[in-house]
Order: structure tokens, then C-alpha cells, then sequence
């Protein structure tokens, strides 16, 4: 049978989901883990790769096994074998066909940006703080001229090898709540530290360093040097993947 | 000057507000942060004790100097000299005779339950977890009949030496967002441990082991065996302190 298992991890303490070299992945815990209930290694495919410290509220997995599981019983027996920072929130059955990173459709992230000089007690592990004032509506208007299909080049770190690095934005914006600025982004796909790197733009747009109007002409330029600087990884959460 | 400092504290990591033997408390860590900003020891007042674990959102603290403060910049040189799960939120001059326990009218406190099987990856710390289903209309219907003046001597850990356990209750709801369960309660003064062991008998009422109108019965009993077991304290937040 194909299993599909949604994941919540707190990517804190992980090199990324992907497996790596000399560091721990979140990957490399959780194949541990169902190694254990399973008896047997399993081909794991994962929803995306996400960078170190990057959080998931939604991440999704998909493997193959001859096992006759009880699904309803499997998020239990793998959680109480997982640290607290990663959770299996459902687990079910699958088509054949079915490969957790290819039949996503969608992908939405959310960065939490602390508009505020002083820091929670409780998460701070979980946003960025910038202690200067920024203007959300101004940076409501400039994450609305990401949508739409673009070439993306200006917000792809220079590290990537990548070679198409045409996007399509469906939806993205910037809310206020309370001290707290949201930016959701919906994509079909996204570059290597493409969030990242818009949120660091965003941020010169919200400081009234840059017009929102010269986002257009930032993604025209695909030139990494004209966009802001790659925000904080700890701020960042992948909050959906929508399957077909 | 008299000043008054608002501050939030995760107290996973403390043995309460108050000074103890052997253990450090949120008193102790925060003194050695004011005496690194005045150069003086000052008699710090707080406005409550807190048991181990608590947390708080809303925690008031109160002291006197001579030093000509700018209050406008203390939140931020003392959290300079914090850890990162205690910090002041703000500073403002009040007048002689307040005192920050004393002045003190009334006290909210949140006691957060996750009525599920699951936790999640983030915020472990910060409420119970009960996996078998509550229902939480019973138990809002439960908390409202801790409203009003009662000697409160049921909902009070037996190691206490007090004597005058009558307490006012001007408020007190659960209310259910998403999977989590809030139970608020807003009274003059608690008892110690009262808002964890009225958490672990409102749980005794969601699982239906005992009826809402039951609860009159325990309060008038004042027995601490009639009432439920005490609550873990990584659930409870101070969550308000209201001054004249």
C-alpha cells in the first residue's frame, strides 16, 4: 500500500528534511522512526526540501510498503517514537501513483516578521524580529506584484544551479496581527531561498527604502543583487501543500 | 522613583517567581539583571507568587530608587542582561504607595488543555495534552459555578498553611478554539494550586464523570479529596493583573 503521513516539525534543531552529510536531518530521524514500527527501510519521498531551520506546520510524505498497517494507529506509534519536535498528524492511504513532492500542486509558505523592539518570551524561535517600524499596507502592495508567472531569478540564491527558474505566484500578501506581520505566498513551486529573499525586500519596502512599484522592475532585472537580503530562516513555515 | 515593570516569563525553566533554596526562580535571575542596571540592590515586590512551571503573560513587578531612570529605555538594557524566556515589556513611574502585589485587585488566569491524542511540534510546553474526548459545553457550565464568593478550601493544595480561604470569582469560561481548550478565570485572589485543581475537576466534568452541579457540592464540602486531581502547571498562564 502508498502511505501519505502529514507532518508538523519545529526545524529548530535540523538541517532541512533532506538528508545531509554530517548533520541531522529531519529525514534522517523519521526514517529511523518508521524503520522501527515498519521492520524494514522504505523509499521516503518527501514534499520538499526546506532549508536548515526552516519550521513545517503541513509537510507531507509518501513511501511504499507491503506492511497490512493500521492507519488510523500509525501517527501514534511513530510519535512515540519521534522527539517532540516532529509530529505525524495523519496518516492515509494513497493511489499508486501518488509521490508526495511531484503531485503537489501547490505550495504555500507563511514568514512571521515581530514588528516590535522587543522579543516574546515564549516564541522566538519561531519569527524575526525588526525593531524598526515598517509599513504593512506598503508591503501588502509590493507582495501583490509577485503574483503572477515570472521569471524569479532576482530572488534565487546564487548558490542554486537551477536553470528554469520560471515561478507562477497564485496569491500573496502581507497581514497585520497585533506587532506581528504575516506573508503568506501560494506558488506552484519555489527557487532555492525565494521566500527568504522576498521577505528581506519586503522588509526595504516596509522601511520605506524601496517604492513597492520597483518590485516589477526587480524581477525584470534577474539579478540576485538588486533584491533585499535573505531573511532569517527561523521565521519561515511551510503551512500548505495542495495535492490535485 | 517608583516603577513598575510589566514582564512576560516561560517558566518551564524556574521554580516560580519567588525566591527558593537551591533553585532558581524568575526573582532571582531578574535581580541580578536590575543590580547590573542600577549598581544597587533594591527590594523588588512582585505581584504574585508563581508555582514551579507557571508561566505568565502579564507578570507586574514594583521596586524604588534614587537613580534617575529613562524608563522609556529600561525594558530594553534589562533584556540585554535577561535570558530570552524573561522579558520586560515595559516600564512606567507609578505613585509611592503602589505596591505591585498589594495594589492588586483582581488576577485573570488561562489554563490551556489539547483535547487531543496528538501534541504539536511548537508549543508542548504550554498546555496540558488530554487525548480522551471532553466536553467542553459541560465544563463552561462547570466553571460558571465558581462565580461568586466561597470559602474555596476544596480547590487548595494541603500543604498550605492558610487560613482564610475565602476568595471572589468574577468570571470563569472554557471555551474551545480548535482543538484547544481555554479555561479563564478572573478573581481577587487564589488559593495555592486552586486554578490547577479546579482545571483537573472541570476535566472530570468534560469526560463526564461528574456533573456541572456537582461543583457547589465540592466547594460547600471543603475537602481537597472531593475535588479533582491538580492540573500539571505548564498549562497555567498569568494572564492579567488589573490595579486600581
Amino acid at each position: 500500500m502508498k502511505v501519505l503521513l502529514k507532518l508538523e516539525f519545529d526545524g529548530t534543531n535540523y538541517h532541512g528534511f533532506q538528508i545531509q552529510n554530517n548533520a541531522v536531518s529531519v529525514f534522517e530521524v523519521f526514517q529511523n522512526a518508521l524503520i522501527k514500527i515498519l521492520g524494514e527501510k522504505v523509499d521516503i519521498k518527501g514534499c520538499s526540501r526546506t532549508d536548515t531551520g526552516v519550521h513545517a506546520k503541513s509537510y507531507y510524505i509518501s513511501f511504499e510498503t507491503n506492511k497490512d498497517l493500521a492507519l488510523s494507529k500509525l501517527p501514534l506509534s511513530l510519535n512515540a517514537n519521534l522527539p517532540m519536535d516532529i509530529r505525524v498528524i495523519l496518516a492515509k492511504e494513497v493511489d499508486n501513483e501518488f509521490h508526495a513532492r511531484y503531485s503537489a500542486k501547490k505550495k504555500e509558505y507563511t514568514y512571521y516578521i515581530k514588528n516590535s523592539h522587543i522579543d516574546d518570551a515564549f516564541n522566538s524561535k519561531y519569527y524575526f524580529k525588526v525593531p524598526y517600524k515598517l509599513d504593512e499596507n506598503l508591503m501588502d502592495k509590493a507582495a501583490k506584484e509577485f503574483i503572477g508567472e515570472y521569471d524569479f531569478t532576482s530572488f534565487m540564491s546564487q548558490k542554486s544551479a537551477i536553470t528554469d527558474c520560471t515561478r507562477e505566484v497564485y496569491s500573496a500578501s502581507v497581514v497585520k496581527k497585533g506587532d506581528m506581520l504575516e506573508f503568506k505566498i501560494l506558488a506552484n513551486g519555489y527557487l532555492y531561498n525565494m521566500v527568504r529573499i522576498m521577505v528581506g525586500t519586503l522588509i526595504k519596502v516596509g522601511a520605506k527604502k524601496i517604492k513597492p512599484e520597483e518590485i516589477k522592475e526587480i524581477i525584470s532585472a534577474k539579478n540576485r543583487d538588486r533584491a533585499g537580503v535573505t531573511a532569517p530562516a527561523k521565521g519561515l513555515f511551510l503551512t500548505d501543500v495542495i495535492y490535485e
